[in-house]
Protein backbone atom coordinates (compact mmCIF):
# COMPACT_ATOMS: atom_id res chain seq x y z
CA UNK A 1 0.00 0.00 0.00
CA UNK A 2 2.78 2.69 0.56
CA UNK A 3 3.99 2.62 -2.87
CA UNK A 4 0.79 4.20 -4.22
CA UNK A 5 0.44 7.77 -4.58
CA UNK A 6 -1.60 9.07 -1.81
CA UNK A 7 -4.09 12.31 -2.14
CA UNK A 8 -3.33 14.81 0.65
CA UNK A 9 -7.55 15.61 2.25
CA UNK A 10 -8.86 18.51 3.53
CA UNK A 11 -12.22 19.62 5.39
CA UNK A 12 -13.87 22.21 4.33
CA UNK A 13 -15.49 23.72 7.47
CA UNK A 14 -18.85 25.19 6.78
CA UNK A 15 -18.44 28.31 4.50
CA UNK A 16 -20.58 30.96 2.23
CA UNK A 17 -19.62 31.66 -1.53
CA UNK A 18 -21.29 35.36 -2.24
CA UNK A 19 -22.74 36.70 -5.22
CA UNK A 20 -21.59 40.55 -5.42
CA UNK A 21 -25.24 41.31 -5.10
CA UNK A 22 -25.36 39.32 -1.77
CA UNK A 23 -21.67 40.79 -0.62
CA UNK A 24 -22.82 44.21 -1.23
CA UNK A 25 -26.32 43.50 0.35
CA UNK A 26 -24.03 42.03 3.49
CA UNK A 27 -21.50 44.20 3.46
CA UNK A 28 -22.61 47.30 2.43
CA UNK A 29 -22.01 48.66 -0.97
CA UNK A 30 -19.12 48.85 -2.73
CA UNK A 31 -17.42 46.71 -0.62
CA UNK A 32 -14.95 43.97 -1.60
CA UNK A 33 -13.97 40.80 0.11
CA UNK A 34 -10.72 41.07 1.90
CA UNK A 35 -8.20 37.96 1.52
CA UNK A 36 -7.12 36.75 4.75
CA UNK A 37 -5.72 33.11 3.68
CA UNK A 38 -5.13 30.79 1.09
CA UNK A 39 -6.44 28.40 0.14
CA UNK A 40 -5.91 24.68 -1.49
CA UNK A 41 -6.87 25.68 -5.27
CA UNK A 42 -4.94 28.39 -7.08
CA UNK A 43 -6.99 31.87 -6.33
CA UNK A 44 -9.02 30.74 -3.77
CA UNK A 45 -8.94 32.27 -0.73
CA UNK A 46 -10.71 32.79 2.74
CA UNK A 47 -11.94 36.02 3.56
CA UNK A 48 -11.79 38.24 6.53
CA UNK A 49 -15.27 38.49 6.37
CA UNK A 50 -18.07 36.67 8.36
CA UNK A 51 -22.03 35.65 8.45
CA UNK A 52 -24.17 34.30 10.46
CA UNK A 53 -26.34 31.65 9.34
CA UNK A 54 -29.98 31.33 10.48
CA UNK A 55 -32.21 28.55 9.75
CA UNK A 56 -35.48 27.86 11.74
CA UNK A 57 -34.44 25.92 14.61
CA UNK A 58 -31.12 27.69 15.61
CA UNK A 59 -28.44 29.79 14.07
CA UNK A 60 -24.89 29.56 13.66
CA UNK A 61 -22.74 32.65 13.90
CA UNK A 62 -19.45 33.51 12.50
CA UNK A 63 -19.46 31.43 9.25
CA UNK A 64 -16.54 32.22 7.00
CA UNK A 65 -16.71 33.91 3.62
CA UNK A 66 -14.68 32.26 1.12
CA UNK A 67 -13.74 34.57 -2.18
CA UNK A 68 -13.40 35.18 -4.62
CA UNK A 69 -17.44 36.29 -5.63
CA UNK A 70 -19.40 33.75 -7.35
CA UNK A 71 -22.42 34.29 -9.65
CA UNK A 72 -24.26 32.74 -7.22
CA UNK A 73 -24.19 32.42 -3.19
CA UNK A 74 -23.90 28.96 -2.18
CA UNK A 75 -23.81 27.58 1.50
CA UNK A 76 -21.61 24.48 2.60
CA UNK A 77 -22.72 23.14 5.61
CA UNK A 78 -22.52 19.52 6.97
CA UNK A 79 -25.50 17.35 8.30
CA UNK A 80 -24.30 18.32 12.19
CA UNK A 81 -24.98 22.45 11.08
CA UNK A 82 -27.99 20.71 9.28
CA UNK A 83 -29.52 19.56 12.70
CA UNK A 84 -28.40 22.87 14.56
CA UNK A 85 -30.38 25.04 11.83
CA UNK A 86 -33.34 22.79 11.05
CA UNK A 87 -32.75 22.76 7.59
CA UNK A 88 -32.62 19.39 5.08
CA UNK A 89 -29.95 20.38 2.51
CA UNK A 90 -29.47 17.68 -0.35
CA UNK A 91 -25.72 16.52 -1.20
CA UNK A 92 -24.67 17.79 -4.23
CA UNK A 93 -21.50 19.24 -6.78
CA UNK A 94 -20.44 22.67 -5.81
CA UNK A 95 -22.56 24.94 -8.22
CA UNK A 96 -25.65 22.69 -8.50
CA UNK A 97 -28.36 24.35 -6.06
CA UNK A 98 -31.68 23.34 -7.65
CA UNK A 99 -33.96 22.62 -5.66
CA UNK A 100 -32.12 23.08 -2.75
CA UNK A 101 -33.41 25.41 0.90
CA UNK A 102 -32.56 28.29 1.21
CA UNK A 103 -31.89 30.23 4.66
CA UNK A 104 -31.18 33.42 6.31
CA UNK A 105 -27.86 35.43 6.25
CA UNK A 106 -26.74 37.93 8.57
CA UNK A 107 -24.10 40.15 7.72
CA UNK A 108 -22.83 43.89 9.48
CA UNK A 109 -24.82 45.75 6.67
CA UNK A 110 -27.62 43.93 6.20
CA UNK A 111 -29.35 39.99 5.75
CA UNK A 112 -30.10 38.34 2.73
CA UNK A 113 -33.05 35.33 2.92
CA UNK A 114 -31.56 33.08 0.50
CA UNK A 115 -34.22 31.14 -1.77
CA UNK A 116 -32.41 28.18 -2.32
CA UNK A 117 -28.19 27.75 -2.75
CA UNK A 118 -27.38 25.30 0.66
CA UNK A 119 -25.94 22.24 0.04
CA UNK A 120 -23.80 19.32 1.85
CA UNK A 121 -21.00 19.50 -0.49
CA UNK A 122 -20.79 16.07 -2.21
CA UNK A 123 -17.19 14.49 -1.61
CA UNK A 124 -14.61 15.30 -4.58
CA UNK A 125 -10.92 15.36 -5.82
CA UNK A 126 -9.53 18.48 -7.21
CA UNK A 127 -7.11 17.21 -9.96
CA UNK A 128 -5.00 18.48 -12.68
CA UNK A 129 -5.21 16.96 -15.49
CA UNK A 130 -1.49 15.47 -14.82
CA UNK A 131 -2.87 14.26 -12.05
CA UNK A 132 -5.77 12.54 -13.46
CA UNK A 133 -3.11 11.21 -16.25
CA UNK A 134 -1.13 9.52 -13.31
CA UNK A 135 -4.41 7.95 -11.26
CA UNK A 136 -6.02 6.42 -15.12
CA UNK A 137 -9.35 8.65 -14.16
CA UNK A 138 -10.92 11.40 -16.02
CA UNK A 139 -13.43 14.79 -15.19
CA UNK A 140 -16.76 13.23 -13.62
CA UNK A 141 -15.75 9.83 -12.82
CA UNK A 142 -16.54 8.49 -9.05
CA UNK A 143 -13.74 6.95 -7.25
CA UNK A 144 -13.19 5.32 -4.02
CA UNK A 145 -10.72 6.34 -1.34
CA UNK A 146 -9.14 4.42 1.36
CA UNK A 147 -7.78 6.63 4.62
CA UNK A 148 -5.86 4.31 7.31
CA UNK A 149 -5.88 5.04 11.19
CA UNK A 150 -7.46 4.00 13.79
CA UNK A 151 -10.67 4.82 12.63
CA UNK A 152 -10.24 4.01 8.89
CA UNK A 153 -12.72 4.08 6.00
CA UNK A 154 -13.35 3.81 2.89
CA UNK A 155 -14.98 6.56 1.29
CA UNK A 156 -17.35 5.89 -1.72
CA UNK A 157 -19.34 8.36 -4.43
CA UNK A 158 -15.93 10.34 -4.54
CA UNK A 159 -16.44 12.82 -7.71
CA UNK A 160 -13.55 13.69 -9.88
CA UNK A 161 -13.11 17.32 -10.56
CA UNK A 162 -10.14 17.69 -13.17
CA UNK A 163 -9.14 21.37 -14.38
CA UNK A 164 -6.11 22.86 -15.33
CA UNK A 165 -6.63 25.46 -12.68
CA UNK A 166 -7.21 22.56 -10.11
CA UNK A 167 -4.27 21.31 -7.34
CA UNK A 168 -4.50 17.42 -6.45
CA UNK A 169 -6.60 17.91 -3.18
CA UNK A 170 -9.26 15.68 -1.58
CA UNK A 171 -12.49 17.45 0.07
CA UNK A 172 -14.62 16.57 2.79
CA UNK A 173 -17.13 17.99 5.37
CA UNK A 174 -16.56 18.14 8.67
CA UNK A 175 -18.59 15.14 9.38
CA UNK A 176 -16.80 12.95 6.90
CA UNK A 177 -12.94 14.26 8.73
CA UNK A 178 -13.99 13.60 12.11
CA UNK A 179 -15.85 9.82 11.02
CA UNK A 180 -12.36 9.25 10.14
CA UNK A 181 -10.24 11.09 12.83
CA UNK A 182 -8.67 13.21 10.02
CA UNK A 183 -6.00 15.95 11.27
CA UNK A 184 -3.59 18.17 9.20
CA UNK A 185 -1.20 16.16 6.62
CA UNK A 186 -3.99 13.34 6.40
CA UNK A 187 -4.09 11.17 2.90
CA UNK A 188 -5.64 8.66 1.43
CA UNK A 189 -5.28 6.27 -1.40
CA UNK A 190 -7.33 6.16 -4.65
CA UNK A 191 -9.32 2.93 -5.59
CA UNK A 192 -10.39 3.27 -8.93
CA UNK A 193 -11.77 0.26 -9.94
CA UNK A 194 -12.66 -3.38 -8.86
CA UNK A 195 -10.10 -4.32 -5.89
CA UNK A 196 -9.92 -6.71 -2.90
CA UNK A 197 -9.65 -4.72 0.53
CA UNK A 198 -8.77 -6.89 3.73
CA UNK A 199 -10.96 -6.27 6.71
CA UNK A 200 -7.26 -6.44 9.38
CA UNK A 201 -6.91 -2.93 10.39
CA UNK A 202 -3.72 -3.37 11.10
CA UNK A 203 -2.52 -4.03 7.55
CA UNK B 1 -25.22 -7.70 -2.34
CA UNK B 2 -29.44 -7.71 -1.92
CA UNK B 3 -29.32 -11.24 -0.51
CA UNK B 4 -26.66 -10.81 2.13
CA UNK B 5 -27.79 -10.90 5.36
CA UNK B 6 -27.80 -6.93 6.90
CA UNK B 7 -27.00 -5.46 10.11
CA UNK B 8 -29.29 -2.71 11.68
CA UNK B 9 -27.25 0.05 12.50
CA UNK B 10 -27.97 3.41 15.32
CA UNK B 11 -26.19 6.39 16.02
CA UNK B 12 -25.19 6.70 19.27
CA UNK B 13 -25.58 10.23 20.62
CA UNK B 14 -23.35 11.55 22.71
CA UNK B 15 -23.93 10.09 26.51
CA UNK B 16 -23.04 9.49 29.82
CA UNK B 17 -22.84 6.15 31.75
CA UNK B 18 -22.77 7.04 35.69
CA UNK B 19 -20.79 4.82 38.60
CA UNK B 20 -23.45 4.95 42.21
CA UNK B 21 -21.43 7.78 43.41
CA UNK B 22 -21.82 9.97 40.67
CA UNK B 23 -25.50 9.53 40.55
CA UNK B 24 -25.66 10.60 43.86
CA UNK B 25 -23.39 13.43 43.65
CA UNK B 26 -25.05 14.63 40.69
CA UNK B 27 -28.60 13.92 41.73
CA UNK B 28 -29.05 13.44 45.40
CA UNK B 29 -28.36 10.77 48.10
CA UNK B 30 -30.28 7.39 47.07
CA UNK B 31 -31.29 8.83 43.82
CA UNK B 32 -32.12 6.11 41.07
CA UNK B 33 -32.03 6.67 37.22
CA UNK B 34 -35.31 6.68 35.99
CA UNK B 35 -36.27 4.79 33.23
CA UNK B 36 -37.35 6.88 30.02
CA UNK B 37 -36.95 4.91 26.81
CA UNK B 38 -35.60 1.31 25.66
CA UNK B 39 -32.60 1.24 23.81
CA UNK B 40 -31.86 -1.67 21.52
CA UNK B 41 -29.56 -3.86 24.12
CA UNK B 42 -31.65 -5.56 26.68
CA UNK B 43 -31.93 -4.27 29.53
CA UNK B 44 -29.72 -1.10 28.26
CA UNK B 45 -32.27 2.30 28.85
CA UNK B 46 -32.24 5.73 28.55
CA UNK B 47 -32.95 7.89 31.82
CA UNK B 48 -35.12 10.84 32.24
CA UNK B 49 -31.75 12.47 33.75
CA UNK B 50 -29.34 14.40 31.92
CA UNK B 51 -26.22 16.15 32.67
CA UNK B 52 -23.96 19.12 31.49
CA UNK B 53 -20.37 18.45 30.01
CA UNK B 54 -17.96 21.34 31.01
CA UNK B 55 -14.81 21.07 28.96
CA UNK B 56 -12.08 23.93 28.97
CA UNK B 57 -13.28 25.52 25.91
CA UNK B 58 -17.26 25.02 26.56
CA UNK B 59 -20.33 23.34 27.34
CA UNK B 60 -22.42 20.93 25.96
CA UNK B 61 -25.88 21.11 28.05
CA UNK B 62 -28.58 18.36 28.93
CA UNK B 63 -26.68 14.81 28.02
CA UNK B 64 -28.33 11.99 28.26
CA UNK B 65 -27.82 9.77 31.22
CA UNK B 66 -27.93 5.80 30.23
CA UNK B 67 -29.01 3.14 32.73
CA UNK B 68 -28.68 0.89 34.63
CA UNK B 69 -25.60 2.13 36.11
CA UNK B 70 -22.12 0.90 35.80
CA UNK B 71 -18.99 0.46 38.04
CA UNK B 72 -17.22 3.15 36.59
CA UNK B 73 -18.18 6.42 35.21
CA UNK B 74 -17.83 6.97 31.00
CA UNK B 75 -18.74 9.66 28.93
CA UNK B 76 -19.21 8.89 25.06
CA UNK B 77 -19.04 11.71 22.87
CA UNK B 78 -18.40 12.47 19.10
CA UNK B 79 -15.16 14.10 17.45
CA UNK B 80 -17.19 17.52 16.67
CA UNK B 81 -17.85 17.39 20.41
CA UNK B 82 -14.46 17.58 21.45
CA UNK B 83 -13.79 20.55 19.32
CA UNK B 84 -16.46 22.20 21.30
CA UNK B 85 -15.47 20.74 25.03
CA UNK B 86 -12.06 21.53 24.11
CA UNK B 87 -10.50 18.19 25.12
CA UNK B 88 -9.02 15.50 22.98
CA UNK B 89 -10.19 11.39 23.96
CA UNK B 90 -9.27 9.11 22.44
CA UNK B 91 -11.00 5.93 20.33
CA UNK B 92 -11.48 3.08 22.71
CA UNK B 93 -13.83 0.33 23.03
CA UNK B 94 -16.65 0.76 26.05
CA UNK B 95 -14.61 0.22 29.97
CA UNK B 96 -11.47 0.83 28.68
CA UNK B 97 -10.71 4.22 29.90
CA UNK B 98 -7.04 4.31 31.08
CA UNK B 99 -5.20 7.04 30.11
CA UNK B 100 -8.32 9.03 28.83
CA UNK B 101 -9.04 12.88 29.84
CA UNK B 102 -11.74 13.43 32.27
CA UNK B 103 -13.87 16.92 32.57
CA UNK B 104 -16.50 18.38 35.02
CA UNK B 105 -20.18 16.80 34.63
CA UNK B 106 -22.91 19.03 36.16
CA UNK B 107 -26.50 17.99 37.75
CA UNK B 108 -28.77 19.36 39.39
CA UNK B 109 -27.85 18.96 42.71
CA UNK B 110 -24.39 18.90 42.20
CA UNK B 111 -21.17 18.23 40.46
CA UNK B 112 -18.39 16.04 39.64
CA UNK B 113 -14.81 16.43 38.53
CA UNK B 114 -13.97 13.07 36.01
CA UNK B 115 -10.11 12.27 36.71
CA UNK B 116 -10.82 10.18 33.13
CA UNK B 117 -13.41 8.75 31.16
CA UNK B 118 -14.11 10.69 28.62
CA UNK B 119 -13.80 8.47 24.89
CA UNK B 120 -14.67 8.70 21.50
CA UNK B 121 -16.66 5.38 21.12
CA UNK B 122 -14.82 2.43 19.09
CA UNK B 123 -17.79 1.86 16.28
CA UNK B 124 -18.78 -2.07 16.92
CA UNK B 125 -21.51 -4.58 16.37
CA UNK B 126 -23.47 -6.03 19.34
CA UNK B 127 -23.96 -9.73 18.04
CA UNK B 128 -25.78 -12.78 19.97
CA UNK B 129 -24.16 -16.03 19.35
CA UNK B 130 -26.25 -16.86 16.81
CA UNK B 131 -25.78 -13.78 15.11
CA UNK B 132 -21.66 -14.44 14.91
CA UNK B 133 -22.29 -17.94 13.44
CA UNK B 134 -24.28 -17.07 10.79
CA UNK B 135 -21.60 -14.43 9.87
CA UNK B 136 -18.95 -17.19 10.64
CA UNK B 137 -17.34 -14.19 13.35
CA UNK B 138 -15.98 -14.16 16.75
CA UNK B 139 -15.86 -11.33 19.80
CA UNK B 140 -13.33 -9.38 19.21
CA UNK B 141 -12.79 -9.73 15.67
CA UNK B 142 -12.36 -7.18 13.40
CA UNK B 143 -14.40 -6.05 10.47
CA UNK B 144 -15.42 -4.05 7.86
CA UNK B 145 -19.48 -2.81 7.17
CA UNK B 146 -20.64 -1.25 3.67
CA UNK B 147 -23.10 1.11 3.61
CA UNK B 148 -24.90 2.30 0.62
CA UNK B 149 -26.55 5.57 -0.83
CA UNK B 150 -25.09 8.69 -2.41
CA UNK B 151 -22.52 8.99 0.62
CA UNK B 152 -21.45 5.32 0.23
CA UNK B 153 -19.07 4.68 2.48
CA UNK B 154 -17.23 1.17 3.57
CA UNK B 155 -16.08 1.35 7.72
CA UNK B 156 -12.91 -0.40 8.78
CA UNK B 157 -11.92 -1.12 12.48
CA UNK B 158 -15.45 -2.20 13.25
CA UNK B 159 -15.28 -4.45 16.58
CA UNK B 160 -17.31 -7.47 17.02
CA UNK B 161 -18.69 -7.69 20.29
CA UNK B 162 -20.65 -11.24 21.11
CA UNK B 163 -22.61 -11.65 23.96
CA UNK B 164 -25.71 -13.87 25.01
CA UNK B 165 -27.00 -10.75 26.21
CA UNK B 166 -26.93 -8.81 22.94
CA UNK B 167 -29.06 -8.15 20.09
CA UNK B 168 -27.48 -7.29 16.42
CA UNK B 169 -26.95 -4.27 16.15
CA UNK B 170 -23.94 -1.97 14.87
CA UNK B 171 -23.06 1.09 16.53
CA UNK B 172 -21.52 4.63 15.09
CA UNK B 173 -21.54 7.87 16.87
CA UNK B 174 -22.87 10.77 15.26
CA UNK B 175 -19.94 12.08 13.05
CA UNK B 176 -20.08 8.44 11.41
CA UNK B 177 -23.43 8.65 11.04
CA UNK B 178 -23.31 11.61 9.52
CA UNK B 179 -20.62 11.11 7.58
CA UNK B 180 -22.65 8.12 5.65
CA UNK B 181 -25.73 10.40 5.78
CA UNK B 182 -27.87 7.63 7.63
CA UNK B 183 -31.38 7.67 9.44
CA UNK B 184 -33.54 5.52 11.13
CA UNK B 185 -33.56 1.99 9.78
CA UNK B 186 -30.21 1.87 8.11
CA UNK B 187 -28.51 -1.04 7.55
CA UNK B 188 -25.24 -2.18 6.34
CA UNK B 189 -23.32 -5.35 5.11
CA UNK B 190 -20.44 -7.07 6.79
CA UNK B 191 -17.28 -8.07 4.79
CA UNK B 192 -15.04 -10.40 6.87
CA UNK B 193 -12.34 -11.10 4.89
CA UNK B 194 -10.89 -9.93 1.57
CA UNK B 195 -13.45 -9.07 -0.78
CA UNK B 196 -13.89 -7.52 -3.76
CA UNK B 197 -15.67 -3.64 -3.72
CA UNK B 198 -16.86 -2.12 -6.69
CA UNK B 199 -15.78 1.91 -7.36
CA UNK B 200 -19.09 1.89 -9.23
CA UNK B 201 -21.68 3.77 -6.66
CA UNK B 202 -24.78 2.99 -9.11
CA UNK B 203 -24.07 -0.82 -7.86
Amino acid sequence: MSDEPRIPINASVRHVHLSREHVEALFGAGHQLTWAKKLSQPGQFAAEEMVDLVGPKGTIERVRVLGPERKATQVEISRTDEFKLGIDAPIRASGNVEDTPGLRLEGPNGAVELEDGVIQAQRHIHMHPDDAERFGVKDKDWVMVRVGGERGIIFDDVLVRVSETYQLDMHLDTDEANAADLGPGATGILITGPTTVDADPND
